[in-house]
């Protein structure tokens, strides 16, 4: 038990350059830090009536119990930034608000959707999940007979390709972390592998690619590789305990953890098993990203690692000089995150973050760091590291390898997928986060 | 690369009586049991296009996608069961629909909900909390305050102290998992640690109990040993990412992991320290059950371990004779679920259920037992066990030192609180499943 007989003024150690100190000391029990923090204001003595002052909530009853209930009114600026509330004839997007969210769980309301044709208005006593093509017997899945099929949960994100193409930009865009990342999101989805009803149609050994397509108006298709359906590939009935929400494929989409968002077929309807891709509209021109030498980045899958800091970040203040929570997200598709790295000095000297437990593979991972702002300006950054050995790239190593927006023109198309380098956050003398290159 | 060269109707190896068969053989790569689960239908030769018929969603363009996401209208049966919903003045129940949900996330909309005085609808610009009484330097936290220490997340449950009262009934009640065990929730709460508060503050030698206190109408409070307080409690301000929902405290509730709901105090303004507990009236009156054998369970926080079928179970039927998911959850206020057994017989014989990664200290876990059923009566149960070696007990052995609802005259109270025992679901010869004692 500790008592208040411990030196109260002791300051935690730095751990790199500009303020960033050592968690552990601030959460180590008996740490020598008790009160350094000088956040809360002190209560004056004989004070205490003041503070507890019963609010209208205090003195009335309140409101019945909804069946379903949603955030709290004081919580409406909460919501996905919507590019196409319209509905005009183009693609649609909603973005998750990363710099208003806490945790790794993205909640449903609020998970990032992609819609190419609206929002579709499918009724799942109709809809089917046909696979054939090169299998020993084609098969019909209603979703009564999927609930019969052993049951798989696990918690993962699901990025869309284009994340974050707005940091191909030649300067850099003052936008906040939800329209530069908003565009990835995790969740706990649990459904039934690909594999176990692959198992049940029996493969054809000719077979090495998988159509997937969906049941709205575009049907969206991609081609996937046999080898990742065998893996850890899901048809996903469930989001966050509940079903699937319309805007990620209700009643049942594919999810190929750590694959680009686009891959993972919502609505979906049909596998076909075939020795070929499709050669589909999202994999010959979008999708195909033209690199600086010429060349295209054709089934390019793979979300690498990234990471990124929400807080603070740009829309942010810090309202006086003293102790911040510097926290982020880091995730990567091949597997678990390791380590993630944060600066205060642009990357002149780094510290490790903390890493929040369970640190699960593909999935989002939130990293945490204390820091002491003196007040003087600083430049945030966060790099994160896998368990592959591989480290999120520098700006400046990525655009050499990817290219930014204003290109020569010879190139036809712009880069604008696959972005994962480090991102940077300038604070000003005045507590403003403001977007930067560093 | 499997092909459909295997056996393919291999049968999979039972591990208990009345069907309960080997996860393994049907998840195991390349198992000789492909195909026969026999659950979908196979295709007709030739017939892909009659279940490929484009639905009118496949014909016309969706809806726009909205800023907050809810679930599909064809999921509106999917909601909290409310027993005051004209909210007269009484206590309010929202019980979480287990039958409907899957993993181990319960999704905000869903999470049940208690409240003593309606829902209260807090201003958190004009919210405080209060930490006095026996500290050094009593301190006053405004939410913008909190969010500058250090964060730290967490999946875990919160449950009634009442959950699963109508178990203590004499005979079996007819309802459903949601009636009967609905109280239980679980979610990723993240918060600023408790015990970093009172690192600020300082403590007092002489404090042994912390008085919570909310700032709803009913101004609940309750005495929390300041061991539990120092341990793992929680100012949680954020569940599955977004602020907390106003059914579970918004802006704020204290969090003590695997401690009944009651003393989870939400709507949090104050935390006093003192020597003694305050006698709140959920301490001395209600949550201080009366034994068969007279004593009090005054102060009995802890919510043992506890496990529940949620598929089948009562309003499910099954269709047919074949290979079906037994599945539920299981959870201890101790730490970690170490093993579930599951019975299709009464428990005559059991298995052991396969635990969905990860399997997180005072946290639901889901387990998952494939059966396949013969058309004949079952009797399914399910029994946990935690890492301190404890194992849920037998309804009888429960009984006998809990009691049940008729009682003797001379006890005024009847039993209704930390029901934990196994709980059986008959499934009759025509599917239907309904509630016994067994």
């Amino acid at each position: 038990m500790r008592s208040f007989t411990r030196k109260p003024d002791a300051d935690p150690p730095a751990v790199a350059g500009n303020g960033l100190i050592d968690r552990r000391a601030l959460l180590g029990r008996g740490a020598a830090i008790a009160g350094s923090l000088s956040i809360a204001p002190a209560l004056a003595t004989g004070a205490a009536a003041e503070p507890l002052k019963d609010g209208p909530w205090s003195l009335e009853v309140g409101t019945a119990i909804p069946s379903y209930q949603v955030p709290s009114r004081f919580e409406k600026q909460v919501v996905r930034s919507v590019d196409n509330p319209d509905n005009l004839p183009r693609n649609s997007r909603a973005r998750t608000p990363h710099h208003q969210l806490q945790g790794i769980i993205t909640p449903n309301g609020l998970h990032f959707t992609i819609c190419h044709g609206g929002v579709p208005d499918i009724d799942p006593a109709q809809h089917k999940l046909v696979i054939h093509g090169l299998v020993k017997r084609p098969l019909v899945f209603t979703l009564e007979a999927l609930a019969r099929y052993p049951q798989t949960s696990r918690i993962g994100f699901v990025e869309c390709g284009g994340n974050s193409a707005p940091m191909f930009s030649n300067e850099p865009l003052q936008e906040n972390v939800q329209a530069l990342h908003g565009l990835a999101s995790c969740a706990e989805w649990t459904g039934v592998l690909l594999s176990t009803l692959l198992e049940e149609t029996g493969i054809d050994p000719a077979a090495k690619w998988i159509i997937a397509e969906g049941a709205d108006a575009p049907h969206l298709s991609r081609s996937v590789p046999l080898a990742k359906a065998l893996d850890d590939a899901m048809i996903a009935l469930y989001q966050n305990g509940e079903r699937i929400q319309p805007g990620q494929g209700y009643p049942m989409r594919l999810w190929l953890p750590g694959y680009e968002g686009n891959m993972n077929v919502k609505y979906l309807r049909r596998l076909k098993l075939t020795t070929e891709p499709a050669m589909s509209y999202y994999e010959s021109r979008t999708y195909a990203q033209i690199l600086p030498n010429g060349k295209s980045y054709r089934f390019y899958f793979l979300q690498e690692v990234k990471s990124f800091i929400t807080s603070p970040s740009p829309g942010h203040v810090l309202k006086e000089p003293g102790y911040y929570e510097i926290s982020g997200i880091a995730y990567s598709g091949t597997g678990r995150i390791t380590k993630v790295l944060v600066s205060a000095d642009g990357g002149n000297s780094w510290a490790q973050a903390a890493l929040q437990e369970p640190v699960l593979p593909k999935a989002f991972t939130r990293f945490r760091m204390p820091w002491r702002w003196d007040g003087s300006p600083a430049v945030l950054q966060s790099r994160a590291f896998d368990e592959s050995g591989t480290m999120q790239p520098t700006r400046a190593e990525f655009v050499a390898l990817r290219g930014q927006t204003t290109r020569p023109p010879s190139v036809l198309a712009f880069p604008s997928q696959h972005f994962n380098a480090i991102t940077s956050w300038a604070v000003n003398t005045d507590g403003a986060v403001r977007h930067v290159y560093a």
